[in-house]
């Protein structure tokens, strides 16, 4: 972005005020503005930004929450005619087709963006500069958007050291349903038959089931909003999962083990199309269990171990064992690590499982 | 264990042979018997156990394929009409309900064991005589097993250093349906819709769906046999999480929030009701997300930063953004760590992004 440009963030919650932050500290103009004074004032404390008044703004970033987007995009044109405008909603066909319905001029200039960040907090408080580094930012465009449009919010996405993703509107809608709205349905649902389970069933919970519901923690009322966004295409997605299911159960009680064991090696391959570490695709790693005392120092005595045999962690994991004073570590690592670093573990006392 | 009883372990994969090894260790008296004269070979090699001839054997632990484990176990009955006799399946109520087709007696020594740990690997060469080592071992009897054959397998569980657990067939059954069998066909039918989609889709998966579908990545021909061997239960289960899935499309059709926001709140609470680390209630945690490279040596640093602070780690789970040089590490700590934690990592200059 250039300096000379003023950046106006309408809505400052954690991302409109985590923006501004991150936006001065390089150095550029940035005007806030909310309809919450309260709020407003929080977040002009906090981000070292200044209050919007009349200045000529070159780009707006909306970040209100997600049903109010459209209008304020509406508004955001008429208000600043020579500014391109984009928004940070995590569902982009619903904002544009209200906009088609508010009879909005001006598609050139308006560019859809989704920052793939969050925190667990709320407010202007919890606001960091920071927080979309190293973090996708899906620039979602109509075919109507203009090529200038679409490069100064890719420079926006680039100077919060986010790196930008390009879509269109109904690829981005049909994507999240897949791999980020279904799977938290299927996250609740699952996380939810445990409330009518009996706590002895529950005891014996490993690591499967607390990695395949750990979604199901999510904050009850964005996703609320989230999902009825996007409803259509997570809707039809769900039903497929439901349907599969119910195969699935067929072919259980059918006793008919090709099929199970079919749909269990679609599943396979399915997981092996996820990109893996670095965007490459998923290479195979060997797997390092390793017992340890549950105290401070622990875990920095272990990975020191691994930086001095110079294996590179792929992943780590620490399983949680029920009613014991003792954790296990599960290490990701290349295949052929092993071989350098279960020997040193060893030496240095660690009891290495597998 | 007594060290002048004798104990014989049928079937010499991986487990049979970790059981043999581990108990080895203790100075106990095992002897080892395989149909497969190679798998026998190598499994007294590896564990120093002797080959079974004629002993008087105490305890007999069979650890043979789940198909073959009630013939195993009526065999067993008459070649050792004093022995207590256990097995190593994970699924219960298929052995005994064979058993009973079977006509055999002896109830009051049969006890039902599930060992609740295993490897990637198979066969003998990957045995470990703490493959045990704090993992829960599932004690299932029926109402017709004696005192003192429970016994003898709680001391057969504690010797290996695993912990047991006492549940009946029924309830152990319904709760690896629950706990570990569903999850594991949700997780793969989840997986499998993936090889239906767009490469643009899935480059958007985040850490969520990664998660999700963690252990879609399971052998498809063990758990072919497993799911087999339990279809009762887990096809049940699996038709209610179905149902629920279509009643949730359906609120998300209907544009009803209301239903969508008390099924997401209902996941909350069910993913609540798992047992935490050390088997206490799941406590709140916070999260700090800290950025580093990603080279070996970092993340020791990082635990070294932890250690210092005397902050203990209660999960830490490696973001694998998509393609980027760096990592993202998430911390969970108690909320009170936070405090403490973050200045301690900013000055040793890691960047902390929440």
């Amino acid at each position: 972005m250039s300096t000379d440009k003023n950046i106006l963030v309408i809505g400052t919650g954690l991302i409109g005020t985590s923006i501004a932050l991150g936006l001065k500290a390089q150095g550029l103009q940035v005007y806030l503005s909310d309809f919450d004074s309260a709020a407003l004032a929080a977040a002009l404390k906090v981000s070292g930004a200044s209050e919007f008044t009349d200045q000529e703004i070159a780009l707006v970033v909306i970040a209100t929450p997600p049903a109010s987007v459209a209008n304020v995009i509406a508004r955001a044109l008429d208000d600043h005619p020579r500014a391109v405008i984009t928004d940070v909603a995590s569902v982009k066909g619903s904002i544009f087709r209200e906009l088609e319905q508010l009879g909005s001029s001006g598609w050139d200039r308006i560019v859809g963006g989704h920052p793939m960040a969050g925190r667990e907090v709320s407010g202007a408080i919890g606001a960091q500069g920071n927080l979309f580094l190293d973090r996708p930012w899906v620039i979602a465009s109509s075919e109507r958007t203009s090529v200038d449009a679409i490069a100064t919010v890719k420079n926006l996405v680039e100077s919060l050291g986010a790196f930008p993703i390009f879509r269109t509107i109904d690829e981005h809608d049909r994507a999240v349903a897949l791999i980020s709205h279904t799977p938290q349905v299927v996250a609740s649902v699952l996380a939810g038959e445990l409330m009518d389970a009996e706590g002895s069933y529950i005891d014996l919970a490993g690591q499967g089931i607390r990695d395949t519901i750990r979604i199901a923690g999510s904050d009850s009322s964005l996703w609320t909003e989230i999902l009825s966004e996007n409803s259509h295409f997570i809707a039809q997605q769900v039903t497929s999962v439901a349907n599969q299911l119910l195969e699935f159960a067929k072919a259980l009680d059918d006793g008919n083990r090709e099929t199970v064991k079919a749909k269990l090696i679609k599943g396979n391959r399915g997981r092996d199309r996820l990109p893996g570490k670095h965007g490459s695709t998923r290479t195979s790693t060997s797997l390092l269990v390793v017992r340890l005392d549950d105290k401070p120092g622990e875990l920095a005595r272990l990975f020191t171990v691994a930086a001095q045999a110079n294996v590179n962690l792929e992943d780590v994991r620490i399983d949680h064992s029920l009613g014991h004073p003792t954790g296990l570590v599960e290490l990701s690592v290349a295949p052929k690590s092993i071989a350098v670093l279960k020997p040193a573990l060893e030496v240095e006392n660690f009891v290495v499982i597998s």
